[in-house]
């Protein structure tokens, strides 16, 4: 089983690296970390440099494909850009064909969640309705061989139910215990339907300034 | 406030990359992934590769410290290797010095857990006393200004603890929404004391394989 996780240039690399330490604990899996280019892809932060190794021509046709999100999502939704390309293709022939926050965005443009019910970061969640897809609040949804995450921490939870219908439950279960994943969140304000309006309101404001900085130039 | 994320090679990478998810977000702080050398470090899965810019001399007086763990870290536990150099002097002038998973160990061959209670991988628990340390099975361990977290996933519930330290808690609730952290684990096994013991045996060997592949060159 061949696993492909997609990076691309202002990512945020929570969303694939938490799926990627969940995805790497499968025996017998192959995971693979892909962009359009060989060489350095820096996080929506400026901060982390990853240094990729493979390209999509290198994995045409994954077992599993994942995208992660990130601002720079937002430059990439035409219908023939690198990835959604390669999306587009890879799904013909995919297992499961997943995303985690704003990467949902990207399997839209591929024409992937059209018709489908599906999940992005609650902020993106009005930009699904042109991909055809119907947002669900449900924090990971799955609808066929399509399987979407929320914004950022949901795909760990999405990899460990992946996980498990790759493997079997008991297989998860190990994993989530070798990540040790007994999550304690020292607030209750991890969802827009579980905090107060006005931090809604705040968060989704000052996302809307940087995302603005991404989408400027 | 200057956050400095210490990396090394064959770490586990969702350590560090949850609590980087988490700080980043704050106002007005300058986060710095850094290492004993600048370029490449290459995760213990061997498949994710970070461009590091910034050296541990770089960050000499960090106001907050960050290590995470993984298998790399059995080969540094020295007391004169770059990393526990850095650490022993780094927290000199700290706020708080902090680790994930076996970081704690990191921190401990520095001598920063000498007489404190602490916590690290479930798995990696003996090797604390060597450094003077109490074991605590609690996720998240404040004991003067060192903070250590549990395996792997644990530092992003850590992270937000900080945030609240740091800039109160009204600002590590946007941060937690931001990152949509309201986690639905599909199972209840993500600790040694919810799992079955058969299940906790057998991520121990795993484990326990694992590490002797890295300490045996």
């Amino acid at each position: 089983v061949q696993v492909a996780i997609a990076v691309y240039p202002d990512l945020t690399i929570l969303d694939v690296i938490g799926p990627y330490q969940v995805l790497t604990r499968l025996p017998d899996v192959d995971v693979v970390v892909c962009a359009a280019d060989q060489g350095r892809v820096t996080d929506d932060n400026g901060l982390v440099h990853l240094d990729v190794e493979y390209t999509f021509d290198d994995v045409p046709t994954p077992d599993v494909l994942l995208v992660g999100g990130g601002f720079g999502s937002r430059r990439l939704l035409e219908p023939h850009t690198p990835i959604v390309s390669w999306i587009r293709s890879a799904d013909l022939t995919t297992t499961w064909t997943t995303s985690v926050c704003t990467g949902a965005l990207l399997l839209g443009a591929a024409g992937v969640l059209d018709g489908r019910s599906a999940t992005t970061h609650w902020n993106a969640a009005g930009h699904l309705a042109r991909f055809g897809a119907t947002y669900s609040t449900d924090r990971v949804v799955t609808d066929g061989k399509a399987i979407t995450a929320a914004g950022v921490s949901a795909g760990i939870d999405m990899a460990l139910m992946l996980a498990a219908r790759l493997q079997g439950a008991a297989t998860a279960q190990a994993i989530q215990l070798a990540v040790e994943y007994d999550p304690q969140p020292p607030f209750d304000t991890g969802s827009p339907l579980k905090a107060p309006a006005w931090l809604v309101e705040q968060v989704s404001a000052q996302m809307a300034a940087k995302e603005s900085r991404f989408t400027a130039g």
